[in-house]
């Protein structure tokens, strides 16, 4: 199986995090494709650079889907998932939407952790559009830029502990996500110090991927997901235009 | 790996229908353990049943799990899910619940299907448990009960097909999900004749289980899901009481 | 009038309580009879002991509902209620959810003190199953055993009062309810010191389930919650198995 | 003991009405004494009208709660229920609340009929008022006004009565609330025909408001219903201006 | 363009400072004509006060409205906004209501500053009946009568400063909005010391009444906004009972 | 004063029709610069469609607004507005969000129609990510192209009045809003024959939009809607990219 990682951002560094996390926890035979936004913001954090993230996504999906399984959308506001999950015929999974439910699968109420105050409300708003705002037990919000660095960072490491706990011990919270593509593999670390399971939108949602792959759901045929068809565009990219004819 | 599929009806057609669909789904290598209920009603059709039913799938849990690898509850009401999710050191996937996560990865609103008018609210109510509620785009209730009998049926079939289509086109559903142990296997029969993804709480909650049981998620070590501990209990039975020690 | 309470614990001392706190709000000439569970947990205070609560109150209601006027489900989960309700010709009544909905009706939103962080989500699982958690003012959380012992205790009373007001100060609650069975009667030992209406589920359940019995409402004869009728039961206690015949 | 019902209607056939369906449903001993409004519209039906009936409640209130126990407001939009609740000392049940929360306990979702379809929104905003719009399976609107004759009619309850059960039916009500004063007596001799608990505010009102007066509860004195304490009023009825020296 | 500000407290500073808010933002050529209350309270600070402030709304409504565009209730609990509404053939738009509306098109989610515990829940659940409690962020409660005193004061709005800031700090509010007809004006004076937009309901509320003047919507002739129409009306205000032949 | 109006779709025709209908909406002196997006989709009517308007309504807004005062997203699906309105330091209003809030504040529930069932999804989760889900009385999907050509067209008219009273009759709905930016000018060509207020987003959104350019809120410092500020960008238009700088 052959699944394809979008990270929309332009930043190799991230990407290759999210490549080395999805190899950690695919299934043996799984080949992990990665792919980097070829425009936009090096790491989106701002909603406008998000807006241009979804047509990158589109067009990285475009390009790189043919021969692949399954996609991750390897952006942690699952940038552009609704849109490729409608152009492709392979199942598509944000890596958020991911943590998210399989976490409900866990059982009970779920703290997240996100970097940045002014990103916050970007997942507060994802959460409520996947219709489990209900499901949250609380948020943490740290500011810090350690995690876009290659390697691990063991101080930042110690403060996401303390968040998790803190969620687990004033909030209930019962499982905890770590938002951000470069948390891949980071719960897996943090895992033995925090008393509940943490998960990170990798490592649930290439399992999810593989999951939908190996299934037999087809592709709707009608519906706001069903293929739209040929379709008149202007100025996009060949791959795109391709999808559309 | 083992899966064990806990029937807490004391039915064993039921639990022979959703073994066959278990094993139709199971990856290559799964096997699959269907234990029937020792007490209670054949197939639970109303709230008093249920609540009896609640104490056999955790007499059925403590019994069965040791050399399991995961649960699937197959009775569709998830009858003991979060009493069971609590006892058990491996992971526990609600059938019902687990088609809808998996509905909610495929994208858009979600129509169920079920079969008889008393026991529609049990299915509200648990969507609502979950937090799902919005997330439905209508329901349709059966009146039938051959799905009770062993083999397929091709009238009821042509019926839920209608029903399904029905909730695409006046509902706006973008996947179906057929409500009720016995649809196991169904979803697929009917599957090509339904615009969207159909699908059923077995074929949903088996590979569900699976990626929980690769998966690396500790059990938790606080909160609600947190092994019981030592307790005391009165006249239960051995292995449930042997959970507590 | 006869009123049952099920307290579907296996332990004496708290069905001793809620039988004295029934008593004390009960209007004259009604008879209480409080039943302690023949099977299960000493205390229900994890998921698990709560699915065997289920059939342990299914249990009790069918043996000794024959004479009376009503149920009160005297376990603060409100164990069993919903299969209880459906299964009797006589009105029955959730302690919990008697205290919120009466709480409702002294108006504003309601601040709710529970014992143990463990169980604190089951509670709040409890209020959503209800529709109610727009009504809930706050929570807190008190970590004490003091109240299953026999008699009152000072201390604990000084911590409840100081958590009822602070839930009116900092939450704006405008009613406080004690959960827990062994609150039964607290409430009204510390009303004097707490600035809003204090209400506990015996107090509020006992009211209710008198007037549900003086009114002329009749068992449903549609829906979930009319009777079973003739339903195959396996492997049950004679009074269960005589109410599906 | 006594109850007071509030009628803010200028129209003494409606009062007549509802202090009738008051005693038919009262405890023996229970005092009714209905009073009707001296300002305002003969029967409330449209939003100003309403916003008037505020200040009718109020006014009533405060002159004739004096030696009362408790007080139903006799108007289905419980108009005027909150700041009466606030104002005086003695338990203010709405009729239209008491009826939701009271078929609450008898369980499941609620089907509501209401009269005229230009004050159904006025219904709905309600119920959402009271947080509890999750709880409401269906609505039907009756476009009649032989309810407001003196007496009972045939053919209005046979519209009811097919209008209830199809809520059953249709939208899977478990109960049906008939709103509006006028409908005091009316669920009652239609309830043979239908297949659900049959409620309305005044029968479900006066006993909550008796059940309320016989409980322990203490006026709040801290919250939006504690006294209001001596504060300046302009204008205002002497019995009114009294309650806030 | 003539506005009339209906403020229906009986106190003629606050009256000074809405229209001098409401002048101060109102377009060239727009007249203000600010009215107080004839009965009621000097400020309405209870639920009581409050109902009575319905009916206070409608009178000066009717005796007013004649020769204006367009109405503001220029109380902050919006009081008798829906009857108003109803009443009058021109806009009519609530303070509270235009700030959040406005507050929703600046973006993400609202901080509320009110002032007094007491009346903080008036304000939940105005904010509730609006549908509008999910964009909200967080409250801050001021307890403080400075605002009612003529003139501005520094160490109150050094405080509402503070408070909002801490609502975008530690709430992640993106805009702000004070509630309190005597904050007309201040919003704009602590503007530029608050790092998100401050709206108060009179800036908010002139303009969207200036707005919904110049536009062509026309009064609706169905539904609960309808003109009530010739209704007998019973010892009201001949301005009243004109409006209702 | 000069408005942008963005529509990202690549259709002047489309373009002419919002231009036309925001010149005959606009205050006298106010300037309409209508733009059409220079790749993309011609009109987008599936999901990935309009992940790439999310790009094109930067770029639009990059290059266009300066000079301008404030912008409309004259797409239906409101596409890119939280991007744009962070980008910008001028209002920025989207013509669906503006038309659900204007109808707000004219009171009551809010009946949509819409072009296309393939669509429909796309705008009851736009509806919801407003937090107005609860404020929708009913939807109508219309199937017609008819509305993209140029000119009106009787047919689609007529079916567009039948719909609307249909959700006045049978939703309640209290105002209609037609969706589609081809929607402008429609409303009002309808209004006489529907009897509720009929709404588009751009008779909505240009006066909103001059609304907050004439106001005095400033552009917020802090939190997801403050300017980006420096950020690296790759492979952007120069416009965009100068927006990071």
């Amino acid at each position: 199986m052959k699944i394809l990682l979008i990270n929309s951002n332009t930043s190799q560094v991230v990407t290759d995090k999210v490549a080395a996390g999805a190899r950690a926890v695919a299934s043996p035979g799984t080949e992990i494709l990665a792919v980097c936004g070829e425009f936009g913001a090096r790491v989106m954090g701002t909603r406008s650079e998000e807006a241009i993230g979804h047509h990158s996504t589109i067009a990285l999906a475009a390009k790189h889907a043919p021969g692949c399984d399954a996609v991750v959308i390897a952006v942690s506001y699952d940038t552009g998932l609704r849109g490729t999950r409608e152009l492709l015929d392979i199942p598509v999974v944000g890596m958020t939407e991911a943590a998210l439910l399989t976490a409900c699968m866990l059982g009970g109420k779920i703290g997240l952790v996100n970097f940045g105050a002014r990103v916050r409300p970007l997942y507060e708003e994802l959460v409520a559009s996947y219709g489990l705002s209900s499901r949250v037990a609380g948020w943490r919000t740290v500011e810090s830029t350690a995690a876009y660095k290659p390697g691990s960072d063991d101080e930042l490491e110690a403060l996401l502990v303390k968040q998790a706990n803190d969620l687990v011990e004033r909030d209930f919270a019962e499982t905890v996500i770590l938002t951000g593509a470069v948390m891949a593999g980071v719960a897996a670390r943090i895992q033995s110090r925090v008393s509940v399971p943490v998960l990170d939108g990798i490592a649930a949602g290439v399992p999810q991927a593989e999951l939908l792959a190996r299934a037999c759901w087809p592709k709707p045929t009608r519906g706001s997901y069903a293929a739209p068809g040929k379709r008149e565009m202007v100025n996009v990219d060949a791959a795109v235009a391709k999808r559309y004819t």
